[in-house]
């Protein structure tokens, strides 16, 4: 019977990759309308390769921008991209439009919510608060303050135990198929959330969803 | 004749102090509503004594506000100190009533105009960006990117470069004191921002305004 469920963050509560889509453009607009001497399409595609080679997390992407269009930092234009990236990301970061629905139906069976998320401690509270998600979980563990990342089993032991609940008892919904693998080795029931409807093996996990609004059931169906 | 002047941003060009207190307050609102134990006006003079102690760009306030209050950093409560302060300060940042009146004046006059002022370069130019007064200024000179502060000489004389002015023709407005004193030992003509009317010494500056409006006429008594 499950009693706990644990909820990966982004792009499984709130759509995380079209909000930076969004606002990676917002940035380079802002940009450009400062003096940028780039086309919006290859500025974009410039910041997404940065993006890629140096992760989410660093933070400097827009001065390597810089550096590689007008050859040196030019910190007025670093500006006008933080602050239409911020403005943007700030504007429009919401939750899916299941999401609450889903957490409500959830609370009402009486179960443990949780948060596991990989990332910066103060990064990721604050698209929880931002969000307005926070009341809804018992606890929001972050690979940061872990010390371990999904899908390391470490990291779902240690969601175990803040939770205080047995493998066979928790249920962990992430889209990612590496963090639903590394929960699955440690025998926690599993659901791949595939918005996108995307090809998945049969033995991926428990159970394939494509809206958070089929939790509920799904649930009931190992109970 | 005065050809070209020089502006502080912070305090002179926009209410910056106010603007710190506000978000300092709405951050202790958030963190109070999300569990922090503490009343807004003790919770407050610990963070201005925080920032007092580790200065206003060190990147850690909220993180040890928490540890002393709650006894170890608490991530939930530093987010929403952040968002507090983040959403208040967008929000509210504005230029002085005068400053754009005036900034049109001295333009209508033909003068070359600067920004000359002490912080870290994308701070400082996200605040010329966000109070929409890039387009007044010729050059946006900041100590991270010159290599000195204010009241050092060398950063005078590196602006006046920047400028391509000489001293007897540049003209320096900042709300310091102290800031006040290094110009003037460039040889740089001096007005005293005194929006407070507090107690100056009579020779510490050439002029002494408390209106930004008073500015065009004082500029026009030195030709």
């Amino acid at each position: 019977m499950i009693k706990c469920v644990f909820f990966d963050l982004d792009d499984t509560l709130h759509d995380s990759s079209r909000l930076a889509r969004l606002a990676r453009r917002a940035a380079l607009h802002m940009m450009i309308s400062k003096g940028l001497p780039v086309s919006l399409d290859e500025g974009y595609s410039r910041l997404v390769r940065i993006v890629k080679e140096k992760g989410s997390n660093y933070p400097g992407h827009y001065d390597l921008l810089t550096e590689e269009i007008v050859g040196k930092r030019d910190y007025k234009l670093v500006s006008a991209g933080i602050i239409g990236y911020h403005n943007t990301k700030f504007a429009m970061m919401q939750p899916f439009s299941d999401t609450l629905p889903t957490l409500i139906e959830l609370k009402k069976m009486d179960l443990a919510l949780n948060i596991l998320t990989n990332g910066r401690a103060v990064k990721q509270w604050e698209k929880v608060l931002r969000l307005g998600l926070e009341s809804f979980f018992d606890n929001v563990i972050i690979s940061e303050v872990v010390g371990h990342s999904k899908p390391d089993p470490e990291i779902y032991k240690s969601a175990l135990d803040i939770a205080g609940c047995a493998p066979g008892e928790a249920l962990f919904v992430d889209n990612s198929l590496a963090c639903i693998t590394g929960a699955k080795q440690c025998g926690i029931k599993t659901v791949l959330m595939n918005r996108e409807r995307q090809q998945a093996p049969s033995d991926c996990c428990d159970i394939v969803i494509d809206s958070l609004s089929q939790l509920p059931e799904a649930i009931e169906s190992f109970i």
